[in-house]
């Protein structure tokens, strides 16, 4: 892409204290193999010493690629027990057909064969262009090179995370260390994923790990809730790519008493609610973060309805841009949800400022507020119903002129 | 507004043979009452010699404006038997309380004294900023002059529909004559609405009339099929505004064989989609008119939901905007819907190319379709399913830079 017309202030960020290979018994690696024309790392690499525990939740996208059918069987098939993770970049390796599988499948066994485990053993992920046949050659060399250089440590995990990154304005890490009774207990976590850029479909890909023992089956339990509370809850576009995939895995290196798990867990839900924002920030030009809150609603899946339908509006993003308090746009998107109940009993706030009440708009400062709402990045919009008990969380980035540049102007 | 940025080419339009004043015994008005700041016409009025039969649809946003409340009113009481009908712009009369129920209330009172009519027939549109309080005594200032100044015929119609008009890039109009066993029977339709700028909630007002001799329970029956395939089928954002309305009305002029009927509803739904379609064409910066078209889907509803995807979809309309022929895109929202059955069965055209087929994309020549979308302002995109018979047809805008222009910037 040429310089953009539009550039946008990228956040500041701390980097994580851990990665994945700062994990008991965790290698990775990331090299530059030549799937990207631009010549940047594109094989990850990650393998443990010990098999490791692993769940993993996957797009619902009709047309998942190849590498999500080949993660699908094997953890099926290995019972969630695996000792390798495999990532290109470059290539999504989606809308293949016959071939793409096959091609999927011959990434698994080479890694297999070079780490000297059963095949179902590895799972496989891609991200990239899709409609057209990864460069196997390459591929395979990619992953002879990745797997001669694996490593313990942070800056390998970096390596493996700068292989997956794809339109990514930035890297996406994020880390937990328990305190108290699981004292040294990681969680480290890495994720790729923006907006939805063609030809790249902005899929997004997850890998949280933790130290804390667990079977692959608490994983399972596990992580639906995790993932609705974070990557789930992340409608930047409303598209579900075809590769999607989160993955979750435990080294299984620290037992803990029973008691410290629940905060093993919130630790992990953090990571992935962290990794979630970091890529609602990457949207596209994005300035900031919005989270809309919805509370008191008749369900839960009626507060979602109600926060997807405020999050995908294009005018509601677009406000969200321009720094614009503007309540009509906001309160319009509940007022036509068909699950709304008592329309008087609405109260929407925006940074804790409420803007409409009881069906009419509140005096407020507006420009004191457009003022703050520029003044950062991380923002909630919160509706307050009198419904029920019923609540959701989703976050969504604003849309502006960088959005329409990548969007309209990164053609095929 | 300051200059824009991103200014948009304006598509040619004919003017309409007929406007709603060319229909017998209609007279209409348009006057400047300086309730708009910028001095332009805002207070419109049509008064008919003898009741009209009309049957309307109204906005089922939860926060439905005054006027709203007071039409469904009226046309309640007066059996859909109507003698004026009375529009304010540049203000909603929206989120205005019990303050802004009597101010819509007060403006029908004054048409019916000046007309002589029941107050029951007379109906009450606004559109403009909400959260406002109309300034009335301008308003009825400006009813008075309108009613002082009503006249037939094709000049009087088009001052009428100057003065609906709020962030319109030009006036929508639309008129059809016709021939054969109904010769010289007319139909004739206004309206006003482009995307939904704040503080205006770009409201969508619609007044198409035919002579065609109709009892109101006729045009009741008639209205939803008509109003799915015009004005129901625009997705430019998904809001519904607080003040949406579609008014259909019979001047009753004209008796015609039972066998005439269908051909006259067949002019009607046409001058409603052409002005749909304007509406879209109409979309902040819009440069074309999608028509997304979902055929073979399980029922007619499955394939409404999956074409209102892809016309929501801010990644398919970027891609439309930069004369992007992205399957990926397009097909993606189609394989994300819950009501896709059979995957492989799916094929997409754009302009006629096929460009998936059987889950994978197809060679085409992309440089060339490209430059057939950038050569047209009217495109359709197609999606046969193999899952059964169910079909529906919605219009979108494009979104390009002077929508976020007129979304972010033109602020509260």
């Amino acid at each position: 892409m040429t310089e953009p017309r539009f550039p946008t202030p990228l956040p500041t960020l701390e980097p994580a204290a851990y990665t994945l290979s700062d994990l008991v018994g965790v290698r990775c690696a990331g090299v530059a193999a030549g799937i990207k024309a631009s010549g940047r790392p594109d094989v990850a690499l990650l393998v443990a010493d010990a098999p490791l525990a692993v769940a993993g939740v996957f797009t619902r996208n009709r047309y998942a690629a190849a590498p999500v059918e080949v993660c699908r069987a094997q953890l099926e098939k290995s019972s969630g027990r695996v000792r390798a993770i495999v990532v290109n970049s470059g290539n999504a390796n989606a809308c293949t057909g016959e071939g793409g599988l096959a091609d999927a499948w011959a990434m698994a066994r080479r890694v297999a064969r070079l780490v000297g485990c059963p095949e179902e053993q590895v799972l496989v992920s891609s991200t990239g262009v899709i409609g057209r046949r990864l460069p196997m050659e390459r591929v395979l060399a990619g992953i002879d090179a990745a797997h001669a250089s694996l490593e313990a440590g942070s800056e390998a995990g970096r390596r493996f995370l700068a292989a997956i990154m794809t339109t990514d304005a930035f890297p996406k890490e994020a880390s937990a260390e328990l305190t108290a009774s699981a004292a040294g207990l990681r969680v480290a976590g890495v994720c790729k994923g923006a907006g939805m850029i063609e030809p790249d479909m902005a899929t997004m890909l997850a890998y949280v790990g933790t130290d804390l023992a667990l079977e692959p089956e608490a994983l399972r339990r596990a992580l639906p809730r995790i993932a609705s509370r974070s990557f789930n809850g992340v409608h930047v576009d409303g598209h579900a790519s075809t590769n999607d995939s989160f993955l979750l895995f435990s080294t299984g290196a620290k037992r803990v008493d029973a008691s410290a798990e629940a905060a093993a867990f919130a630790a992990v839900e953090r990571v992935a609610r962290r990794l979630a924002w970091l890529i609602a920030r990457d949207g596209e030009g994005a300035s900031k973060v919005t989270t809309i809150e919805v509370r008191g609603a008749r369900s839960d899946e009626a507060a979602l309805s109600m926060a997807r339908a405020v999050a995908h509006s294009a005018l509601v993003r677009t406000a969200l841009f321009g720094n614009d308090p503007n309540w009509g746009r906001f309160v319009s998107q509940v007022g036509n949800s068909p699950e709304l109940g008592d329309a008087r009993a609405l109260r929407c706030a925006l940074d804790g400022v409420v803007v409409f009440e009881r069906g009419e708009p509140v005096v407020f400062d507006a420009a004191e507020l457009s003022r703050r709402m520029a003044s950062t990045d991380d923002l909630v919009l919160r509706f307050e119903l009198g419904d029920g008990t019923g609540e959701a969380s989703v976050m969504t980035s604003d849309l502006g002129y960088r959005y329409v540049e990548v969007n309209a102007e990164y053609t095929t």
